[in-house]
């Protein structure tokens, strides 16, 4: 009876071992978001769920926003000191931490998020980014792409290069340099404060994401020119990993961990595209006349120039950078000659 | 003493249940490809390996080509009746089991493949998809997109409607009704003959999928034209799981199962984008003859009415037909909408 009674609890343990609820690994997650965030933010609380739906309970991640450890752009401190086993964030963020992280975000009239995502997982990218991360300790993965990030939102319309000297536009990291080279002024202001001050003049633009973020801010009720995109084609989120916490899991534990990473890059994507339709549609319901516009050519051909100085300027910092630099450079030209006689040349077409 | 043995054996079995490598579950998959057909055919071995490592090697997929079913088109059957526990195909191969599958893989004149994602994940698709195939016991999930397929292969260049009268070209399926709206001969060739037919003019033209499949069928060597896409702008592959049989597993098995098609999903969208890069780079090294053509607007303007005229039938055939019908062109007009601001603007501005 006794044996009986050992058995069934056996069977009871094994059970348990198959489908246990009783989380075996937890792992700390700390992003660079307001808890909540739509997309960016969410995109992580859907990550914990799917590794805990998927290990049948066995990986538990507890996810900290940035309204509980305080720093949005400590997410690569966290994860290469061990405070947290994962950080989800962008690379741009850390140039101060290490210079060769700018590239693995976006670049300014670089790859789209098709182009960008196969140099990413078969043209090397992935590979060369945790080469940079590798040094520090760091394990990266893809975490999310918005899509073309519009132009930003502007009070007057730009009809030359003349109109952008002394334009005062928040618009931060690489882009605002770029724009800082045709002689604007990129201010940076909490996001907090921006409608108000766009729609005081106090700046004369911004560029926040695009429509499926940007409804929410109101800005095309105050600033009527809404530019298309040129200086963030692909801007891609990040997960990064401590490499030695993840040595020490098994096999499985890690691999779920890294592809459910990757699904959810890719799931937020998605996510990001029909948040876009979806609140465009409303933008222009509610303001139909909110006015696109495209910069103008002599615009966009200062701006290439601008980006172009940049961009030899960090070629020549680094063996490392100009690897890089190299390496997007050479895959771009591939996939855009594709893109070229399939997707430009689809949507070109079929819309007249 | 016998306690003790039998506690150890529990521990043991325990930890075999935790870290095994021995299958617990183990699904039959069978797909449409012959053994190793890239792309298409590999993205379901790398399926396997996804769901093997995932599970810790209790999960099993044994995966059969139609080298080994023999049945290309048997697919919906196979997975229908329980013969094979999973299935990936094509949806659109299908109609003749059930009409409704029709609109599951791609549209003339439609969605993109992003737009279709979208619409998939976010604006019913995938619900719509399965109502449809729930009534045949099966579950269906994406499994990989070719984005825009090229038009084909042509002998001669195409300037007028009058030049597709009589055209002899292989381009199956509704496609190639749309082409017979407009008075081309669709025709059919197994796909062995078609490099022959087309080089000796038994055939005028040929399409097939993109560089990504296009480069080692050799057509470029034996027609000049490479016309631009319209027939099959976002070819999506399906899985099919048997509803049952997915019923029966526990829930964290049939998550990894469902959750890793949908990441193999994602992962052959990206290396058929990348393997199109590639494939047309070496295509134009070889021959840099090669001619990209648009059709004319007339052209287009005649497909698109042909189109326009077979799916009216499809809408009048049953109300399920009419609510996709419905579903796809209202997404698709706000999807484009912001397609048209954000991609389609950035690739026309950055070109120049």
């Amino acid at each position: 009876m006794k044996n009986l009674i050992k058995s069934a609890l056996c069977i009871f343990a094994m059970s348990f071992a198959v489908n246990t609820v009783a989380a075996e690994y937890t792992l700390k997650l700390a992003h660079t978001w307001p808890k909540g965030f739509p997309i960016f933010g969410t995109s992580v609380d859907d990550y914990a769920k799917l590794v805990s739906e998927m290990s049948g309970g066995k990986i538990e991640i507890k996810v900290d926003s940035r309204n509980k450890h305080k720093s949005a752009f400590g997410i690569f401190d966290f994860v290469k000191s061990g405070q947290y086993d994962i950080g989800q964030s962008a690379s741009y963020y850390y140039g101060g931490k290490d210079p060769d992280t700018l590239f693995f975000t976006t670049m300014p009239f670089g790859m789209t998020a098709e182009e960008q995502y196969a140099w990413f997982y078969h043209g090397g990218g992935l590979e060369l980014a945790n080469e940079v991360y590798g040094k520090h300790g760091i394990e990266v993965m893809l975490a999310g792409n918005t899509g073309v990030q519009m132009g930003g939102w502007f009070r007057k319309e730009i009809k030359s290069v003349a109109d952008l000297k002394g334009l005062k536009m928040r618009i931060p990291g690489f882009g605002g340099k770029v724009m800082a080279g045709v002689g604007a002024t990129p201010t940076n202001l909490p996001a907090g404060e921006l409608y108000q001050a766009l729609e005081r003049g106090t700046i004369d633009a911004l560029e926040w994401v695009g429509p499926s973020l940007d409804l929410r801010m109101g800005f095309h009720k105050v600033a009527p020119y809404y530019y298309t995109g040129w200086h963030e084609p692909a801007t891609e989120l990040m997960y990064f990993f401590n490499e030695k916490k993840m040595a020490s899991l098994p096999k499985w534990v890690s691999s779920v961990l890294k592809n459910a990473a990757k699904l959810t890059a890719y799931n937020m994507t998605v996510l990001s595209n029909h948040e876009s339709g979806k609140n465009w549609s409303t933008m222009l319901s509610e303001y139909p006349n909110i006015k696109v516009k495209e910069f103008p050519q002599s615009v966009l051909t200062a701006l290439k120039k601008s980006n172009a100085d940049l961009i030899a300027k960090e070629y020549a910092r680094s063996p490392m950078a100009k690897k890089i630099i190299d390496s997007q450079a050479d895959y771009l030209k591939r996939a855009r000659a594709y893109t070229e006689i399939s997707l430009q040349s689809y949507l070109n077409t079929v819309a007249n």
